[in-house]
């Protein structure tokens, strides 16, 4: 098989994203990028706008934010009528194609980008041109080419014979862990049998295939924000009620929260500060933070464990706090159904040479709530690697997606997708 | 004036007492020997047993130390119907002599010792065989020359023309400060007009008078236990509740109580303990500590902090914490009416060379709950330093007194009894 | 008497500086408004740029926050040959009249603004449309009435019969304690045998004058940068080199430095921060704070353990910490002699109505190095309070002097001038 | 096959040992009898005495100590020739019997006791009138159990045709982890070719065999000892020298040392102590801790952590600290080669009814010392768990073995030994 679609589209609609990376809950550009496109296919339903998301928004930036990611959205030319549908920072949408009677299959890509500052030589964006437009912020992690998956698998999936429903869900905010929770509580998963996540690279060269990645942190981001009193700390030291004596108490015992035997587990004070000036005693302070855990329920116990922290830091020092959780992902595990038939299909596509059927990420993704809620319906999910020959990491200011790989997975996908349709495994 | 009591008889009371050093509430051998003196003299009323105390005492030792101490005195050959009225570790005593219509004066010594082993060559005690008795315990601070001041007051009192009432107040337990208190909310000192309390040495030398001490931190003394849950720590560290981890943070945030602008605080964290080994998560631990500040309130603010410091450590570690006040003393003033007096009448006293009017204390006692009473019944209190050369230091092995001092401390403070009635400054 | 120069002209100049707060080390404005007032009165030597600083200034704004301010003072008419000597932050300025035989006597007068917004409402600078036009600066402690003070004493000085030579040091960079220390390193000092310095307000009503303040806390500002290794959080937490708990051992460890009995000490973590995402190690995190003492001495031993708690945190977590003294300030006294002089000729200013001898501030000034440099070459110091009523406190929003204080300084400084070369005490 | 030996010697010698249970370094009454007994065998040499270890010893107890349980041993009836050869502490025994030409296997058993107070009632001991004779002290954990599969299996074996060298390891002092690393060094290790230890219970009920124990966690016990300077907390803090404000900044920070992503690790800080009385600042403190890891690479990581935080918390607060390693212990991994043979044998066992090939400890065990050296020197190494049922838990009061077990044990690892000489695995 080789593909209906060209490898050229593939690039051109990458590259498109790529110069217009944007973070969580404000891919304007992106979401209107790819719901125009949606629009020139025979796609059944195209979903955009609050009623893809079956819960609360958490970390949406502020309106100031929003209005100016917004206008930037505009001002590159994204489709007025579908950005209005976005406002307030509705992004992300869900393509679906009904043909027959097959089984519901669901493929999940995510569209958001990181807050680095690209490259600007020895750069193939650079040199390509297609070098992030929007200072400051980059497709770092692959998340153009991720998009570029979901679009060319609907291609594909258009001129087969195939038989099923097909959902992509195109999911905004991966890089906060905010956007599947609340995409994972809408109906549109509901009827999902069969889902397939999928990433780029992972430190697995362009030709390399893993069938099933697991080993997926459950992660939980909170922001803790005290509040005290100020004071003259020369003339009256005792008047004041000092945040950053209650922040420090905090972090130390953060840290110190136990061990646990059932696994792996971690914690972060990832950004902190307080105070306003040497001679005050600091009235605010706050810790932004997180915690994990190999399981779903040591992640819990970190976030338990935390929260009592916290709020007793707070106490120790006669200073209020408030926590907040700002985003969040459980861990999850790859059906070893779904792993037989995307590693079986995986052998047969153009451009891979190695296909691995297992292998651990050791990070955190929210892919893991759709994967979840399919399971918790009596369906099967698999999250796929899909190799890249990547110069520089991941979350680094030289990372880039090999474009063979756009192919590559566009055909694995769209191949996995029609041999779960016929096997129903 | 010469003194009415020899020098020898004076002597010979206090090594008797310096071979008996006895702890808060066991000075049974003490008391008993105080007693007894006073029976063979013409005072009016002699009062002991639990009759003193006003209010409840604290850090009273278990009944197996009680019941040890109170045999060791039996075996010291003290007087069993005294003893019988002290059992249960009710000691110290109050003489009373009346004597026309003159106002009533207070004198105020102490009587209890330090766990300090004494030094056993080149120290007077060892020397002049009136070494310590009892191992591991020392007057090593003076109790047993207070003492005696204040049976030769009484001796001097009783040969001279004094019009009004004399109360002498042996009281125990000083040095843990749980003595001045209940005897304090005693009925006998609701009718004092005077107090006179006094001390011997506070690095002033044979010769030297302080006519009124100044500068008392109050002071409070805590036990913090807490309890949690052990655990195996290689097998199950979550499962524990872990008590030193609580302990730890709080000794770190009790030294960080925010310093007060109101004057010198004080605290620290000086027994503390916790664990049985090295692989079980700690399920007890404890401190023993105080907070003192420059006044009663400023020694109240650093303990309301200490107490949410300790229970907030407690919280944040998920284990419990009782506190427990093991004792205590308020900040005190010595009034300039009875400081003028003392410092007169000092100035007249046989080996008397330097007569200071004020001096700093820089410490704590608990004489100042019985100048504090006085004081707040309208009446007027003094603390006298009376020198003395002592070889080491105070709570040391190697302090001693000069027992030259003996006398000088007797006819000060009877002249002084008898310049207060007849003035009534 | 009254004074030669006009209210009025008193006003019309405070109110310029009013209008145009500056920071340390950027009073590009407010010295070049000076200078060329100077530059029209009979003044023998005027001095000014780099040549008035004996020693290097700390804390330094950066090139870019200089030629801000450069810029901004130019725009507001300052001349542009006085401001060429300013370049690079080299602001303040002395003033020299000599005038016979008479002996060195100096004013100490600072210049600086703080960073505060000023109220826009119910505000006398608001209504009377002085307001400060530099946003988020505010002069909230009266700098611009020192100045006047400053201006206004050499007018009178100019009209009087004065024998002797004054030296008016216009000073920058007190709010920071930054100017302080380099000028009273500058040979202008040298002669100087007599120094007044002079504050508005400090909770004194107009009309209230303090001849001799006291109770400067000794203060030393510093910066504590520690630098560590990202890693990621998730991922290999333990590549990482935590900047951030070394911060917060070194806070806990901070404010537990031990109490001093030789009086007061003070320690604040006023400023801190550290880290960029909640899943990263954090790479960096900064300490600004403070530590005081009642003497200098006392402000040392906080500053030396300071330091042993920062060092010791960073190699606890194996990071490295650099640490930059950012400014200081030593206690100092004010002497009875010149305090003598100058509660003398309070009494006869017009408008004072009540005299202090002596009071305490409490806090922290710079003025100390000139006091202590004229008072260590054999000279005498006081520090003179100057009451003001002011509607809100100092460095807040709505802190105003009234102006009719600005005749009383100038009435007092100029008189106090004038007897004390007449006494020579 | 039934046994040579007889189930009443073995209860007999298990009881023997089960009333003298002694702590590492004090097993004289239990070596002596070992050693008594194996004099009485065909066995080719016994070594005892300073010989049977290769390195220094950790932890060992002071004279006093040692010379109480010598003189217990001698009135318990050891034979005075043998205890004479163990002075000082040098417990332990190993068997050696050459029997032709095969391979050498070891077995390692280990023979000391817990300091726990064994239960007076409802157990078994009690009511068979062999309870312990040492107050305080137990055989919780079976390793009179132990002591006894090692003697009955030398029995079994010199009644087999055996061929090749069995070597038995009484090692002495595993509790405390302090045997194992010794032995481990000696010579007598370094031909063995095979080793098996062996442990009772673990959790798995009589019947049930374990052929291959994994999950060792390495471990290292340490000691740090802070010596600072006393001061009196009242009267001058700043005179002392902490050490109870560094052991709670040691203690928040050990707690505090990161997670690694390779695998698990422990810290604990399991008792604690410091200071003399709460108005003393408090001189001398010290943590008994250990830290542990999933491998020895782990441990280690963990142990230059903690010894840094040790170091770094000290100097913090001007104090001293003095660390010493009491004890240690790697980790380890039972070969697939033994544990097939193991498990073979197993099957065939009377009483066996379960056969577990693979199970984990979670725990630490210092026969991991002897079974790393007989895989360093390229043989084969396998810790055999060799069920019992137990009324209560392992280190508790109430702990028993069945000793139907007993019969179990020394059949398996006979019948172990041999299959062993004739398959060399």
């Amino acid at each position: 098989m080789s593909l209906a679609v060209e490898h050229d589209d593939l690039v051109t609609f990458r590259r498109d994203l790529h110069r217009h990376p944007e973070p969580a809950w404000c891919e304007f550009y992106t979401t209107a990028r790819i719901v125009s496109e949606l629009e020139t296919r025979d796609v059944d339903e195209i979903h955009y706008g609050p009623g893809i998301l079956g819960s609360e928004r958490m970390n949406v930036p502020d309106d100031d934010e929003l209005a100016e990611w917004f206008e930037r959205a505009k001002d590159a030319g994204a489709r007025e009528d579908i950005l209005a549908e976005l406002e307030g920072g509705y992004t992300g949408a869900v393509a679906v194609i009904r043909r027959g009677d097959g089984p519901v299959v669901g493929l999940r890509v995510d569209i958001d980008a990181l807050p680095i500052q690209e490259a600007d030589a020895e750069h193939a964006p650079a040199e390509g041109d297609f070098r992030s437009g929007n200072e400051g912020w980059m497709h770092a992690c692959g998340h153009d080419a991720h998009a570029t998956f979901g679009l060319g698998a609907i291609d594909e999936i258009l001129e087969s014979d195939f038989e099923g429903t097909l959902k992509v869900f195109f999911q905004p905010g991966e890089e906060q862990i905010v956007g599947g929770e609340p995409m994972a509580d809408s109906e549109l998963i509901d009827d999902v049998e069969y889902l397939i996540a999928s990433h780029v690279g992972l430190d697995h060269p362009t030709g390399e295939v893993v069938a099933g990645v697991d080993g997926f942190l459950a992660v939980s981001h909170f922001l803790a924000e005290f509040s005290g009193e100020p004071s003259h700390a020369g003339g009256h030291p005792e008047e004041g009620r000092n945040t950053v004596q209650a922040m420090a108490a905090a972090i130390q015992n953060l840290y110190a929260i136990p061990r646990h035997s059932d696994g792996a587990t971690r914690v972060n004070a990832g950004l902190v500060g307080g105070g306003t000036a040497t001679n005050i005693i600091p009235e605010e302070s706050f810790i932004e933070g997180e915690v994990r855990g190999e399981t779903t329920e040591l992640m819990q116990y970190m976030n338990d464990k935390a929260e009592n922290v916290l709020r007793s830091a707070a106490r120790m020092h006669d200073v209020e706090v408030e926590t907040e959780r700002l985003g969040r992902a459980p861990s999850a595990t790859s059906d070893q159904e779904l792993v037989d038939v995307v590693a079986d299909v995986a052998r047969d596509v153009t451009g891979v040479d190695s296909v691995l059927e297992r292998d651990q990420l050791g990070g955190s993704e929210d892919a893991t709530f759709l994967m979840q809620a399919v399971q918790d319906n009596g369906g099967y999910a698999t999250y796929v690697g899909i190799g890249t020959d990547h110069p520089g990491g991941h979350h680094t200011s030289t990372f880039d997606v090999d474009e063979e790989s756009l192919d590559i997975g566009v055909e694995l996908l769209s191949k996995a997708v029609l041999a779960v349709a016929e096997q129903r495994p």
